[in-house]
């Protein structure tokens, strides 16, 4: 995997590489949540705010914004009255969805885990 | 997907559920890289810093922190002189890290897909 990751001209680790960029845009908490909420089906903007709770109007225009430029996330104008976007995936959106939704669904999964990590971390370190 | 998440008790999408806590710790920028490169073996704080390009000492030992409270990275003191502590990653975190890492080399090998929709969409959005 290092190896095939040094032949690649894009590399996440590296502090200017551009897919740094995209890694952010999917896996920044909106990002990750609004990819995943469009993988069953097309939503329209407030269908997509009241599914990914507790974002705000402005981070999520701005979400997906940064989404459709990277092609993950495509805007349709459906020409009714009154006028209505739908969001949608591209195909690469949707490839992208279901890896993060695979790593969703292990975390989710193992939350019993990570909150027992988490009390012994916090135990250990009272005083 | 959607029915089995119902079922879960932990649900990324629900504003309170700690799991969002998890996510943001995995996918923040600094979280994926770092889970990243201590998929192949463990690693010196200073090398981790090597290898994660352009992450400060700060950010680096906050995301350390979050990583080994939800039990995804253990911490080992080593008994040598000079002293040193060695990164690596739990059971849990190594599966965690390999779907990331199946995220990122996805996205690294379609960066040019993604560049060439970034030129489209802001060559349609010029004056």
């Amino acid at each position: 995997m290092d190896q095939d990751q040094d032949q690649l001209p894009f590399d996440v680790f590296a502090r200017n590489c551009p897919s740094r960029d995209t890694l952010g845009h999917v896996t920044g908490r909106w990002g990750a949540l609004t990819l995943g909420a469009l993988r069953e089906d097309t939503l329209r903007f407030n269908e997509l705010r009241r599914r990914v709770e507790g974002v705000s109007e402005k981070m999520l225009s701005q979400t997906l914004q940064a989404l459709e430029r990277d092609g993950l996330v495509h805007r349709e104008a459906q020409p009714v009255n009154p006028p209505r976007v739908d969001y949608g995936l591209t195909p690469l959106g949707r490839e992208v969805a279901e890896r993060l939704l695979g790593l969703i669904s292990l975390l989710e999964n193992r939350m019993p885990d990570v909150l027992a990590a988490r009390d012994a971390y916090d135990v250990e370190r009272q005083p």
